[in-house]
């Protein structure tokens, strides 16, 4: 099983809770990382949510997200750029480990455009990022994201755009909803070793609910969470996992309770 | 733009409509082939089937669907070939130009068990179909699907199952609503020829309203149909195109009106 020091709570898993809630249910649960999202920082302040996580001894796994980058206008791709900046900036001061990027789509822009868009604006982001010391994951989504979200599919083409920079300043978040079924997911997992920056775990139910809205925890699903993450160990990465489930039915039960099985499940499953 | 004589209706896309509705509905628009369903042939009668498509001269591009190889018992699976044997039987009598295999998922079976029993149904069913002269359609599938109805998810995974066996007897159908996302999908194309046995155009919705049911036609989505389409054209394949719809709103739609559209976005979009 994975070392239970690992364990790190996505916020997203806990949408009702603000960063104060959530840092409080860490704490409860001696859950010693987290992963926090920018709208939830923005509602508590950004220096008010670095305190709290600075005084629970919290380690902040990850900062989602940045990205977002296709849109169909040079003005618009340019305030994208602009707010990854101030990402990076949210980033820096909160200490963590990595800004994750959800690279983006638009609709009105052809795929093979839309894939070129991001590296551009990967490309205009790394220098800001290197300044503030900021490490940038880039998160290949499911291919059923490749229309609205995300029009990075595989961990091959994550690898393929963070190639022309340093391990150190762009490297892949792998989230196990979104790799499970690559039948080549275990040679890509071994291809991306130096370059992982973090792993999230949940469950892919069946049938799938809703696209977004669908997750379960690790164990609820068919994934194979242990056979991910023991590959993804034997590349050396020996970060955090963050739980990350996007599922109304867990984003309506106490907190509290998702967390005991959270926990209990990452020591079963994971 | 396609030859249209290359259009083939695929009968899932009028659902409603019998062998003897969609025959003549293809007749009604000069539609050369069709694409057939077993279920809709058992209602109709397999000789009658037959004998429908035949009088009216028209072509008949595949018989879906065959495969659903995983299952979690032994006496399950040989029941699922048998089930395959009947689906050779019945492409020969219909004088199909491939019978199409959607291999199958078993949420009780682990993914990399599911895809050996797909290997070992297809080298069970590959001598039976040799002696009717079937030749087999392998359909990879989104990897939306691979846990609940196919775990056969990229043109290179099922290249790979094609390649113990010679290029007349298993081929590939590929379904541009399953692939257009793969960031290497040019290369796969390239990769495939010689061995493509069908291709399927429908389009992509955004937002995307149902996996199963949620497809548009043609030009309603944002593949790019017409880019894939001569991609494949380009490895040498030259046969019917077929448009499969799987849509509640198309299926509530008269035929007719469904098969004018059809007619139209295949001239315009493919």
């Amino acid at each position: 099983m994975a070392d239970l020091a690992r364990l790190s709570l996505n916020q997203a898993t806990t949408e009702r809770w603000s960063v104060a809630e959530a840092v409080e249910g860490c704490v409860r649960h001696d859950i010693r990382s987290i992963g926090l999202w920018r709208h939830k920082v923005q509602e508590t302040g950004l220096k008010e949510s670095a305190r709290l996580v600075r005084d629970a001894g919290l380690h902040v796994s990850s900062l989602c997200r940045g990205g977002m980058f296709p849109a169909a206008t040079a003005t618009e791709r340019k305030l994208r750029i602009q707010d990854n900046f101030m990402a990076v900036t949210e980033c820096a001061e909160l200490g963590a480990d990595c800004l994750v990027l959800v690279v983006g789509a638009a609709v009105e822009v052809p795929l093979p455009s839309a894939r070129q868009m991001v590296s551009d604006g990967l490309a205009a982001l790394v220098p800001h990022a290197k300044k503030h010391g900021v490490r940038l994951g880039l998160e290949p989504l499911h291919p059923m994201f490749a229309a609205e979200r995300c029009v990075l599919n595989t961990i091959d083409q994550a690898l393929e755009m963070a190639a022309p920079y340093s391990p150190e300043e762009v490297g892949l978040i792998l989230d196990t909803f979104h790799i499970w079924w690559d039948p080549r997911v275990y040679e890509q997992i071994e291809s991306a070793s130096g370059r992982i920056f973090g792993l999230h775990v949940s469950d892919w139910l069946v049938p799938l609910p809703d696209i977004l809205m669908g997750r379960g925890i690790m164990g609820d699903g068919v994934i194979d969470n242990r056979s991910i993450r023991e590959a993804i160990d034997r590349t050396g990465y020996r970060g955090p996992i963050e739980v990350e489930v996007f599922n109304q039915t867990v984003w309506d039960s106490p907190g509290t309770e998702v967390l005991d099985v959270i926990v209990e499940r990452f020591s079963s499953r994971v």
